[in-house]
């Protein structure tokens, strides 16, 4: 229900994955009436679609403790709900990010030693090589630990998914220098600098960001989610640049066509192409779409958890957390330097 | 002396604006030596050129105190001073950004009412129309009443330059609703939404400060920072897929030949095209130059400050500040909402 769209936009992206994945059985969650009436005459296989009603919605502007308190039969909580008790293995949303995470980590919890979970996702780079940008906006107020803590779980997920030995981790900072940044940073980099855990390799700068000699970029929420929309912001200037030159008369529109193949390698940096960001540090499989995603970048996101289901990606960092977790020597049972 | 090259870049840049300024009279700041020598068997006007010797240089690596203590005789510090003293009327470095700054700070102070100064520059957008974004990377660790005094200068500087009669302004955050932010960005709203001395409109996430529908984003330096260097990252990004694409055959190679003129377009995201950003809320012109900036890219630099000069802005803004203080109740002296 949630997303500036809704079941207009959910429910065909909904369909396509259906087709596309024959194993795929889908929970559509949310108010019956208006999905049943998404789903009117629409072909697709009844017998792996099914709708679960819920009777609220969480609103775009709703605060998560709102949320969590008086949505208890809300789209995202029964959804939530469904991954807890194993019905279902995996739950996108488009909704209110604070909210989903909120109810994830409340009806979920937390992996043992992890305080916050993150959003994490994956951003192309010139070398090829993707990298993992973490936090994108769970957590705006951070503190050293919890960028520590985020550098373990993107560490453990980099090398799980793409099965790098010792990926490389680096803090986003405005400068390489020692003294560059704000408190926060130099703090996580202190700590960051004494583990063993994982392959920390210093500041990374904004720019150096999609040049892909990093496979996890550390940062405070408020930051990541300013990175990923920034990069989007640019995108969409330069595709908008591109059209215009193109479309200006008879002679550009000639040169659009022949050079449409070519312009096709753009599609690397198509955001579309990256929906469906995962809150990584709990026991299930929760994946975020961005709130404005049209169909073919929401039918993203779920493939998106397709992936993660099929990769069991909680229960690996679950337990290369744990075994991180004994090797810190700590008192409070988190991850500590 | 400072960026990434030195007088190699700084010399040949000077000549260039040097010859295209009739009435530009320039100090070249630094090493005798190294400057007579990049000098030499180039064809200039003497009499608009001089050489001013400066004994030391701060690295960029350098702490900006360590800057202050003990390069009494740096580059920079001789340049701000030339400033200071009315011998020049601005100053153009490509320096330790910290340092330049404290430097500028301790010499020429910061003007009545303004806390701390900010870096300032302008951003390309859809709509044609300029964005200033401040600040990017003077303050990393800001106060909400930071983030209203740059609001206050950053209107100030959209109404002198370009002559915008209320200059719309507003936060950079990560969602449009009163909920989203961190405790800064809501605190610095909180101040915002109560002055009616500028025309603060809410906030404005990542994505849209390129759609050109503000004129003046406020951000703590940090964030500024890394969305100045994540767009230019992602600019360099594109360009890069283009350029690959493009050589690819000898096919491509053609259609890059005609597709060159369209293409050009591009130029209007070119980041040396915005190289030079204004250090806002002092009584003198000193502008920054991106520390890797190459000759064009250093040369506009050079032409901000004289933009800037012939615009008198500090005057300006000076004016415009104090009767901002005048209006504003105050017992500190300072801009307070």
């Amino acid at each position: 229900m949630g997303g500036d769209h809704g079941p207009p936009v959910v429910v065909p992206a909904s369909l396509q994955v259906l087709k596309k994945y024959p194993c795929l059985h889908l929970v559509l969650v949310g108010d019956h009436d208006v999905l049943q009436k998404a789903l009117q005459n629409q072909a697709y296989d009844a017998s792996r679609l099914i709708i679960q009603h819920a009777s609220q919605q969480v609103q775009m502007d709703e605060s998560p403790s709102h949320a969590l308190r008086s949505k208890k039969d809300s789209s995202m909580r029964v959804a939530i709900n469904l991954v807890k008790s194993g019905h279902a293995e995996a739950c996108v949303s488009a909704g209110n990010t604070g909210a989903l995470m909120a109810t994830a980590r409340f009806v979920l919890k937390t992996l043992p030693g992890i305080d916050r979970p993150a959003i994490v996702s994956t951003f192309p780079t010139i070398s090829r090589k993707n990298v993992r940008i973490l936090d994108l906006g769970a957590n705006v107020d951070s503190t050293a630990e919890h960028l520590f803590q985020f550098a373990i779980m993107g560490s453990v997920l980099a090398s799980a998914v793409d099965n790098i030995q010792t990926p490389t981790v680096r803090l986003l900072n405005i400068g390489h220098e020692d003294i560059k940044g704000n408190e926060l940073v130099k703090q996580a980099a202190q700590l960051l600098g004494h583990t063993k855990a994982i392959n920390y390799a210093g500041y990374v700068e904004g720019d150096q960001i999609y040049e892909g000699d990093t496979d996890v970029v550390v940062c405070d929420g408020f930051v990541g989610n300013v990175t990923l929309k920034v990069s989007e912001g640019v995108i969409i200037f330069i595709r908008n640049l591109l059209k215009e030159a193109y479309s200006r008369s008879w002679w550009t529109k000639l040169v659009a066509l022949v050079s449409m193949p070519i312009l096709k390698s753009l599609k690397r940096v198509d955001p579309d192409r990256y929906n469906g960001a995962c809150f990584i540090g709990l026991p299930g499989i929760v994946i975020k779409s961005h709130g404005g995603a049209k169909m073919r970048a929401f039918a993203h996101a779920i493939e998106e958890a397709i992936v993660q289901v099929e990769k069991n990606i909680p229960q690996r960092i679950s337990v290369e957390v744990e075994q991180l977790l004994k090797l810190s020597s700590s008192e409070t049972g988190q991850i500590k330097p």
